[in-house]
């Protein structure tokens, strides 16, 4: 009955038994997922979408942030999706590595938008949709990740249809069919980690789960077990699983509050490692370093432990590289994981004299690292919460310094701060037209 | 490498290259896929699917099977692939319970009538993708299957790229790189027999592998070792695998020849029991009947296990139902499989008497039952290989039968026989758009 007790949890929490800083966390999430999707709106890989709705003709009804081009409502979700997962720099659940921001935000959005819904509604939806993402994420971590399974893709797409189906007002059993569309589309495997299809598996997320949702609402049936059943969604997706933790103090413990945003264009696990690296900076020049030992998580070489990496999106990808582009440019941004800049002669050398090695004892949000210097002279920095971390969070003022930096020239400075302004008081708007005409390009 | 040499595989063989015994057989698969696609056309599933496709406004290029509407490509492959997977009535390859044409043949059609292409290259890409999907099947089974995951479904959305590949003349990177596209959309849960979700898994296949070409094509890249990295398809998907089953002997052994029709609307492990069945009805009336004991391979109950079905599509997963249906109706077509069937009295109390019983010697086209009458004499009745296995195959006249009985009320019975021929000499055609307007409403 796991099920339908999260269906039951989410149809009777209403937005006035949601507490307030809930509310604030969302909106920040909200605020993080536009400027990555407005930051991320030009990739290659958005732009051969969109060259795809084109050939296929599909309907113009819904905004793509960031672009002035529209698309149906399940298109709006896969490249809005996809946009925000560009550059590595969207909302991360720390404990599992999910980034719940990116499958649930662009559903939403895009049926706030057809449906002609408020603030209020998109809000309640985006925030049970992100607890249903998160906690199904807890019931299956770490075995589910461990296996090769990217949970950002697979248990977006049932926070996704979660969100929609909210949003679309399905009923219990609707609701529920349309969490066992949603698992029998869940995908999205972590080989995919330095490509362009990556990107993809945000979007399809948000594009499955909404799909899913849509289908259940006009009676399509499904499995009514979709997670608990002996070939649902845990049993098949994860080696160990324990269901209990979906429904664990729901209205209660909020998972949403969890989520931290990232300082930096690429994976969590590297912004301790980031931060000391621009730690060090001051006073050393990287003619002076030695090498460098880093003391990380095991995570970390897992997703990041790349060598040679030979474009920008493969760079994210390399715990060495990461750490020589953060020290020689005291920065880690989009600009710093350019094709260029992952070739340049003075990032690869510097990255061969950086040494990861993992303990079980580090946080994922914390790192070692030891200098050694020509000089002969050693120093040790620890970071015991990275920037952005849930101990050390961004606040909304960053935030906004993130989606100028990010937005700023695309919708123009104007633009860009009225977005902010309205997103910011998301709750009181009676429809989202005026947001999304800030947010698109003219 | 075992991707990349797949991929050479295909590129490396033309349609003369292919044996006349594959073409026949594949223009065999053709056939039992339209009359599948065509019968399954009015299901409640489709016309889900289609209201979909009016409210999203979607473009309309591609023909819909056995419909008038018409969609774009990738709905057309959805739908297409979704109707002829309704009546579980589709080709099998019977060692991995794969059904491939389902998620094949719709790419193949859409891209051919879009891009007006010769019934030569539809044959030469249906047979390839084929090819590619039974063999990835081959390597991950019986684990995949037995991990819960739908392999029509899964192996079907990589066959579905292969095909979708060739047929838009991608090249050597573009269709190694749509494999990894597709391979991080394979899904498709078990769980999902019995509902209309199952139904989707064939369309879906369809959907994701014509879209992981169409990306590649456009320049979108992904990982070169979709199958054989260690966190791709095969070991994520399977506990155990031989990749080398993917490309042994290509070109010698075809898997395609080994693709079974169905003479029955159900799965194919039924198929023994019904032909016994069929066989029990002469001189023994339903009342004569004390019980029956089935002797069936372990995927019998497995699959099919399912006690007091309530819907003609849960009948179907009942192997007590579909034997009382069969003894009492001396046949198993979609008409068996109404709502109203697998309620009758009659069925029930009869399904009551028949006992399955697992045997790990028994294989999956093959029976053994011991009927016992009211009057005590006992009955034993062998069925060696089912009619439409590998060793008792269903011919052309049949599967004409079998389109006839499926799609002559639908299409007429003039322009349904104008189908069937025009198919069988699908390699001479130019193109196939004469073929659609006999195989579409008018």
């Amino acid at each position: 009955v796991v099920t339908s007790e999260l269906v039951d949890n989410c149809l009777n929490t209403a937005f006035e038994d949601i507490p307030d800083d809930v509310v604030s966390h969302a909106k920040k999430c909200l605020l993080n997922w536009a400027s990555v999707a407005i930051g991320g709106s030009r990739h290659r890989a958005v732009e051969i979408l969109v060259e795809m709705t084109r050939e296929l003709d599909v309907g113009r009804q819904v905004s793509l942030f960031g672009r002035a081009e529209k698309t149906d409502l399940l298109w709006a979700a896969l490249i809005n999706g996809t946009s925000s997962h560009v550059h590595d720099f969207d909302d991360t659940h720390l404990k599992t590595m999910n980034h719940p921001g990116s499958a649930i935000a662009p559903v939403c959005f895009a049926l706030a938008e057809k449906l002609e819904l408020s603030g209020r509604q998109l809000l309640r939806a985006f925030i049970l949709g992100m607890e249903a993402d998160i906690r199904i994420g807890n019931a299956v971590s770490p075995s589910h990740y461990d296996a090769g399974w990217h949970i950002t893709s697979t248990a977006g797409a049932l926070g996704a249809a979660v969100a929609a189906g909210l949003l679309l007002g399905l009923n219990r059993d609707e609701m529920v069919f349309a969490l066992g569309i949603a698992a029998t589309q869940a995908s999205g495997l972590l080989e995919m980690l330095g490509t362009m299809t990556k990107l993809l598996h945000a979007g399809k997320a948000a594009q499955n789960g909404l799909l899913a949702a849509l289908l259940a609402g006009r009676g399509y049936d499904s499995t009514s077990r979709a997670l608990e059943s002996p070939r649902g969604f845990a049993a098949v997706f994860a080696p160990q699983s324990d269901l209990t933790k979906v429904n664990v103090r729901w209205g209660h413990d909020w998972e949403l509050l969890k989520v931290a945003f990232k300082p930096y264009a690429c994976g969590i696990v590297l912004h301790p490692v980031i931060d000391a690296c621009i730690a060090l900076r001051t006073g050393t020049k990287p003619s002076d370093v030695k090498d460098i030992e880093l003391v990380v998580c095991p995570y970390t070489l897992i997703l990041t432990g790349k060598v040679n990496p030979k474009t920008g999106l493969e760079a994210k990808y390399s715990v060495r590289h990461v750490a020589a582009l953060a020290f020689i440019d005291g920065a880690a941004s989009v600009d710093q994981f350019t094709d260029a800049r992952a070739l340049s002669p003075e990032i690869e050398s510097f990255a061969a004299r950086v040494n990861p090695i993992v303990d079980n004892t580090i946080r994922d949000d914390e790192a070692l690292m030891r200098v050694t210097r020509i000089d002969g002279t050693v120093d040790d920095f620890h970071i015991s919460h990275a920037t952005g971390s849930k101990e050390n969070p961004m606040t909304v003022s960053q935030l906004t310094d993130k989606f100028m930096a990010l937005c700023g020239d695309r919708l123009g400075k104007k633009n860009a701060l009225g977005f902010v302004e309205r997103l910011g008081r998301l709750e009181s708007e009676s429809g989202i037209s005026a947001l999304l005409a800030l947010g698109t390009a003219r």
